[in-house]
């Protein structure tokens, strides 16, 4: 379990004068607790008071599994047969009495289980929304935790090494996605971060495709985006290569897209705003008259989830500090032509960044 | 898009005498529009009139797609610069004026969403939760849907012969697991629904377990609980095969949850409840002394997502009908000892129930 991170959020509490908080988001949990756990529908909570000791609440059939876990405090089960929230409602109650106040995750809390959790509760004010801090509190990564996410890039640079060396003539999409994530399995990785992504020819123009069975034809971009969880952290980056030799029009959207992503890497230091960073890498695109292909943020932050803040976006004022861990990946998407991506995630340094992946984003044109 | 079920949507705003359902489950959404989508953090929603046009939102990379797939009516696209629910709620001024009352999906909301929601509509009531009809609208399956899920449950029936056949001396958990979605993929299977479980020997004995490096031995079970998503349809099936002959008291556990699963398999017919059902099952583990041992539910609902409605539970009366579809799972998890599953996923005929997954459930020995 983080110590430091619930006396952080201990901390919060005290300055808010909130004696009590319902952590939801199971992701959350892993981060405080140090317990990993995909409740599905049932419900997964963790309650943090100001003044008591906290509890952890999950399914009968995980505590066996909580308890082995870092998470060294209480743990209370509820079977399938029984009313999750009846339970917590009691547990809060003989320990905590009826809170004046309890912070809610807001963002990970569905409407209905905050309706039936506040009905127990009627002299309670749930209206503090502790995401926000939470999210902040995720924002500067540890050492221990760059190293983890370190080790985490590091595999998805062995699943592009796994991924070209798959290349050949024919091989279709699912094939490729087939081979990187068996190797990667039989080398003990045992969760990717997200679906791994490989599109090839003008399919890597959707920002969002799906891999299919579409085989692969001489000359055209092979989109690789792909991450793992290891330890808990995420990686998360994407290579655009060629099969065979390129053509002179898709060199050129390659060197701009590449242009954009080293010029936005190079940018980042302590003190730049997400939304400057986001505005360096547009300006390289949209002043050669691609901008409008760019049609998604630069960015967004990486962790114990694959998605999360900060997100590096116009119009978002955030200063960068030292710490942070985001991706910069500026992509080109013009329908029914082509699609290149170019990714890396990095961690702000004292007065630049360094990436978590290393394999080359020069252009790498493969059976050439 | 499925028009006849956003027909029933309408009929029942209707009856409830509500202008407007706000679906924000992206598995309501894939249901009833054909378009499937994982918005991760994104905003993803469907507004159902019930006497205007709907529309569907999503983020500006997934117009194209939305565009593209069964959905042929509005499509409405947000820019990451862009506040989703500001947009959301012009649209809605601009097209339904201000409605009186709008349903939600609660059990597919978040509370921050909600807020914000309903804060740019004072005079809309946001009391009715239309998740319960969407679950019931899904209960009962169209024959299309059933052959959908025969497909599904026959390419877990394909898994389960490749994970039997990797089954080898010394092999690990993570290995068998990567060479099951390494030949589903080659043959075009494209997504798992869920991370599959291979467990070996007492690990089995964790009903939630994660496959890791442990390696075969001897004399001991492997459980594999595993399915596929295909064509929006989704398997799920368990069972538990012997590594050289086992043990009598493996026999023995072995021989009681098939007992437990054939019992209930026996009884699903109509007009039977969802509580009897689990009580089938779990008869015949506690009259053997090891009712403490089956620390679950005995089945939950399938279709378009691995986990729906109805839940087999105990104290559920829901009575059960032709054209429902659920797991029956039972088993036997003694710690440090043994693990046993067997489930199959069945749809209800007019006088009993048939699965969706063929593979025997007879004990098979492998390497015997």
């Amino acid at each position: 379990m983080n110590i430091q991170k619930i006396n952080e959020l201990k901390e919060w509490l005290n300055e808010q004068k909130i004696p009590l908080a319902y952590i939801s988001n199971p992701q959350s949990i892993a981060y405080l607790t140090g317990y990993h756990s995909d409740p599905h529908e049932r419900v997964l909570a963790l309650f943090i008071s100001l003044d008591q000791e906290p509890f952890l609440f999950t399914p009968a059939l995980e505590v066996e599994a909580a308890k082995k876990s870092p998470w060294n405090q209480d743990v209370v089960g509820y079977l399938d047969t029984e009313e999750p929230f009846k339970i917590i409602a009691k547990e809060i109650l003989l320990r905590y009495g009826s809170p004046q106040i309890c912070a809610l995750e807001k963002a990970a809390l569905s409407v209905d289980r905050y309706e039936e959790l506040t009905s127990y509760f009627p002299n309670t004010a749930f209206t503090s929304d502790i995401s926000p801090f939470m999210q902040q509190m995720q924002l500067i990564k540890t050492p221990n935790e760059i190293s983890g996410l370190l080790e985490a890039g590091s595999w998805a640079d062995v699943a592009f090494e796994v991924g070209f060396s798959a290349i050949q003539a024919g091989i279709s999409e699912q094939e490729i996605v087939a081979e990187i994530e068996y190797q990667l399995k039989r080398k003990g990785v045992s969760q990717m971060s997200f679906d791994t992504m490989v599109l090839t020819g003008s399919r890597a123009a959707d920002p969002h495709g799906t891999p299919n069975q579409t085989r692969l034809v001489d000359h055209s971009f092979v989109l690789f985006d792909l991450g793992v969880v290891w330890n808990g952290y995420c990686s998360d980056a994407t290579r655009t290569v060629a099969y065979k030799e390129p053509t002179a029009f898709q060199e050129e959207i390659y060197a701009l897209v590449l242009k954009a992503q080293l010029a936005a890497q190079e940018a980042v230091k302590p003190g730049i705003t997400a939304s400057q960073l986001d505005k360096v890498a547009r300006d390289v695109i949209e002043d050669a008259g691609y901008g409008s292909y760019f049609n998604h943020r630069l960015g967004h932050g990486i962790g114990t989830s694959v998605h999360e803040f900060p997100s590096i976006v116009e119009g978002n004022d955030l200063v960068i500090k030292e710490g942070m861990c985001f991706s910069i990946e500026p992509g080109i998407y013009i329908p029914n032509q082509v699609g290149v991506r170019i990714e890396d995630c990095v961690y702000v340094t004292k007065d630049g960044c360094l990436p978590f992946t290393k394999t080359t984003k020069e252009l790498t044109i493969i059976g050439g």
